[in-house]
């Protein structure tokens, strides 16, 4: 293997920096490791030796790699990281879809692909221009969650509709016309589609499917993104499991 | 007015950093301003000359501050920041409440400060011990809700609990017996408890009132904690307003 080197978006590996991320990493995706980098820093923690041990076990190459840590982290105190090739998956064409259209932000991102394995997604188109979502500060926000969920990356939305045309899209738009919470989420499959963070989506997603807006004060401009994001998956997932007013 | 100093806790004034904070200070609290520094790279904003003259208007002071803005911001390129006095509030006790027991990281705070406003809530209780809300970081990271919403601490839940007697509690717990999806909000006021970004609340809450848990996979440890403060508040603002399935 050639000399690793920093992180850039035209490299066919990226790295999980910090204990907890490469042993995700480890853990979910054991044949896309290549190396795992070990401070020397790291001796006397109980975390990195038993990282290490696993990561042996697996047949992962092991290293002490100082000054490419130093280097991969700006001087923040990173006890490990594993080197990973990077993968696009296909996403389940059977299951429920989170689209991001032009995300810019790469912890944004992260946070919100952690958020989408935690409430049960797992299928994350992502639309160009689109964030890195290998690159290192965006794999660490996710905590590891990049390496549960299918990610794959499409030219534009023209491009994901022709790939999935059966589900029904619902784009979260301020202008949307549903309510959030008056949405009945189909029986079948659906996507829920989601903007940048400062522009949100193009005036063309209003003839796209079923426009929803999560409602909002006036107070605020709009809600974070991986909020809106939670709101919205979460929602479709969980409606009418009971509950009435008044007890 | 004695000299400014860096921010710290037993101060009674803290920072806007920022045009948007400072302007949103400006704009919710006028009350409050005490002074606007401004950088001299300013000069040609259009947006700092848009607040100075706003801040003159509302008889505040402008000075040029280079050297502390320097140091408020860490290097980064601020702009502007106004000083303000730091005020704590009296929650509504007519209005449903978010209680935070223990927060822990000042950026999280701002963020559910931000997240509480959006979706609608403005009484925000805060359990010692508790980051500082006036901290720049987490005003900062509020994007100016600090200055919109009522901010109250507690020494502890029974000193909350002795000034509000009669909201209802809803505990949000990985332990929690009910579903967020099945809670039937009540008639009457209610009061959503959530606990620190690491340890969640204590077992202690288990006997109060009504712990709930939000639905989430087993691949990840726990949500995000503004994630979570997002998801209660939106279900129990917006509970059975119709949607049924399939249609």
């Amino acid at each position: 293997m050639p000399k690793l080197e920093p992180y850039a978006r035209h490299l066919p590996y990226s790295y999980a920096l910090g204990l907890y991320p490469a042993s995700c990493c480890l853990s979910a995706r054991p044949d896309l490791c290549r190396r795992l980098l070990l401070s020397s820093r790291a001796a006397d923690s109980e975390g990195a030796a038993a990282l290490q041990q696993r990561a042996e076990a697996a047949g992962v190459r092991v290293e002490l790699a100082d000054r490419l840590l130093g280097r991969l982290s700006h001087k923040e105190n990173v006890f490990a990281a594993m080197v990973f090739t990077k993968e696009e998956a296909s996403l389940d064409p059977a299951a429920p879809h989170v689209v991001l259209d032009g995300p810019g932000d790469a912890g944004n991102l992260g946070t919100i692909l952690r958020t989408c394995l935690g409430l049960g997604i797992r299928d994350v188109a992502l639309l160009r221009p689109a964030v890195d979502a290998f690159e290192p500060h965006a794999v660490r926000a996710s905590m590891g969650a990049l390496f549960s969920v299918r990610l794959s990356y499409f030219q534009d939305f023209a491009e994901y509709r022709q790939t999935f045309m059966d589900h029904a899209l619902y784009p979260f738009m301020l202008e949307g016309s549903t309510p959030l919470s008056h949405v009945a989420p189909p029986e079948g499959l659906w996507a829920l589609i989601f903007g940048n963070e400062a522009r949100g989506l193009s005036q063309d997603y209003l003839h796209r499917g079923q426009p929803v807006r999560i409602e909002q004060s006036p107070a605020v401009d709009s809600l974070n993104l991986s909020v809106a994001v939670a709101l919205g998956v979460y929602c479709f997932l969980h409606k009418d499991k009971g509950g009435t007013h008044g007890s």
